[in-house]
């Protein structure tokens, strides 16, 4: 195991209606004028962005609004809160919405305490001080309730590209399940794609002998394949939403990836399809995945032999252990077909044509010098070869 | 799933040579004259105390000694901490040892700051403040590292009892697999039982629909299981002492045991044995937890199926699952058995003709009115059958 820090100090408040202590944990962890930062239709529709206001006017808590976050969230709306923030003396940044909410919010909230331009967070800078954050998860998919973590298109070049530090993880996070009841399934099932993804990730470690965290993602991998076909057969299951909302902070917060060397090349080569395509990141990782683990899993039979054993529930090929492999890789896409996830390019918008521009983006763009790295690093003609698996 | 809220802010610094940054870690913290708690021999011996106390001087930090703290930590050094720490204006309490001696700096942290006696948070009042504590942790067992709670035997009876509050959550703990390496195998042996105790003590709930929560327990006994052999057969065998460590911490900060009721009545019922008879705690576990399993296990059969299929490994009798059960709980004792473990109260020194004393204190001790509640609702009868099954 390599020496690694862990530190995840955001308080969770987890279960029904707990939407409604917004108010009182904005005052705990020491906002007074606040900016609540959403996205658009459902969070007004809902009440819940009333229910949260009257919650924070009942702490005398003053606040003004930021919406219009939309998926994949941009570089444009993080200036304008951050100019807003700064004009207002805002103390309190509070996502209400899922990742691309909650990303947004992070990013002003750095950008806010930053006299540079914010994107140099997102070119390898890493983030040491940002205002408090606070979040209201809508949808169990990102992780970015309970990581240090945040991920902007920059829409000069549309391209994505993440931020760290711990500085920006959140003070609080109220989950409540029942705010994910009225997800659409697609939304839902690509919430569930991202949260495999995420474990998947780490899972594809070249560290040896780490059979702690092994254990933990497989434990949540197992939890999501068994929770999925129950949420998308029945929306208003709230017991099956709890399971997959847990399961999708622990999935990112880094307890489970502590110690071991990530992949993450999957998001790497997704990022430029959802910034191109605009297509739901989850939906992008879905087609991502099976494609780069059917071009790296030589690198580690037995890794993902143990994947398909442990987590796939597939009987172990001892006399080719590579025919194992590949049925996990199999039932990966299965399992995504299922829940109704797309497995190729033509299913997002992506087209044939745009491979080169894809991955000059990927392996050049923004300081990159012409490759990925992670569990393997992948060239022009690597990355070339797996966008190509997607068709 | 059961509302709940989770807030688990303590920083880990794991991995070989940490506990050279504890002068670091305890100015990072606002420490500025600190009382180090430890136990005896092995800490001094080892030369890790001058190392500790090396890493505060570098950092130009103050600081005094306790030293003395015993297995199943007694009322009294607490009490002369109290005292010493108010005399002397101590801000920062740092304990270098296991759960015996981060329990005691728990609790020397709130009794600092409480005018009454500090026996009062063992008898149920709930911990607000305290000083901070940090820790430098020597064995993977109580969890005490990265848990809001410390158990002390009150010596004016001799019985223990547990107090709890997020304010005595370490703010920071230091975790160096290699510190572990020199234990006696008998004490590595009595860690892993209490790790794997405090996971028996989640996974027994009755909330149903708990798939997440189960399935990080399972990962976690399944590290165990993996492990222990390993680091038995060779103690100086980082890998497996680290990923020990880590399952230890996990197993008790609550992640995996969040959102549904816990069972303790295996630590109670334990508790009574190791106050009066000064066993190991994990070793007096091992008696209790198999006894009391035997004792309760009709209450849900299938729960103890699950654990019986997915931890141990049986097969599944589905003629005849109550089998299954009572197989998962032999599989226990053979692997408490083949890492040294006792399995009778002959092993760990207790006596038959002192079941009445233990019950008596068990369930009437410190306000307790006849039985003690979790999995199972115990009473005074209940509790005298287990204690005879171990004999």
């Amino acid at each position: 195991m390599q020496n690694f820090t862990f530190y995840s100090p955001t308080y969770f408040m987890f279960g029904k209606d707990t939407e409604n202590r917004a108010g009182e944990l904005v005052k705990r962890f020491g906002g007074s004028k606040v900016l609540i930062v959403y996205g658009g239709g459902s969070v007004v529709r809902s009440g819940l962005l009333d229910r949260v206001k009257k919650s924070l006017e009942a702490e005398d808590l003053s606040f003004l609004e930021l919406g219009g976050v939309k998926p994949n969230p941009r570089s444009g709306l993080v200036y304008e809160g951050i100019d807003l923030s700064k004009k207002e003396s805002v103390d309190f940044v509070l996502a209400v919405g899922g990742g691309s909410t909650i990303d947004t919010s992070k990013a002003i909230a750095a950008g806010v305490l930053y006299d540079g331009n914010f994107w140099d967070f997102y070119s390898g800078k890493r983030i040491e001080k940002a205002l408090p954050v606070g979040t209201i998860l809508t949808i169990a998919a990102a992780g970015s309730e309970g990581s240090p973590d945040s991920v902007i298109t920059n829409e000069n070049g549309m391209y994505k590209r993440g931020a760290s530090g711990d500085a920006i993880r959140p003070r609080f996070s109220i989950l409540n399940p029942a705010l994910t009841q009225t997800l659409p399934p697609y939304q839902t099932a690509a919430g569930i794609t991202d949260i495999l993804a995420h474990l998947h990730e780490r899972y594809l470690t070249n560290t040896k002998d780490v059979e702690v965290t092994d254990r933990l993602i497989e434990g949540l991998m197992l939890t999501m394949i068994h929770e999925a076909p129950r949420v998308i057969a029945d929306p208003d299951n709230y017991e099956a939403r709890a399971n997959i909302m847990w399961a999708g902070m622990m999935a990112h917060n880094n307890s489970c990836g502590v110690g071991r060397t990530q992949d993450w090349n999957s998001h790497n080569i997704e990022h430029e399809l959802s910034a191109l395509y605009d297509c739901a990141h989850g939906a992008g990782l879905a087609v991502t995945m099976p494609a780069v683990f059917k071009y790296v899993y030589k690198h580690d039979v037995m890794r993902f032999a143990k994947l398909a054993v442990r987590v796939w529930g597939c009987q172990m090929d001892f006399d080719d252990p590579e025919a194992t492999a590949l049925a996990g890789i199999r039932a990966l896409e299965n399992f995504l077909r299922s829940i109704g996830m797309p497995l190729t390019f033509a299913e997002i918008g992506a087209k044939e044509e745009d491979i080169p521009k894809l991955v000059q983006t990927l392996c050049y763009g923004d300081g990159r010098k012409g490759s990925i790295s992670g569990f393997v690093t992948l060239n022009e003609e690597d990355c070339t070869n797996i966008y190509r698996l997607m068709l």
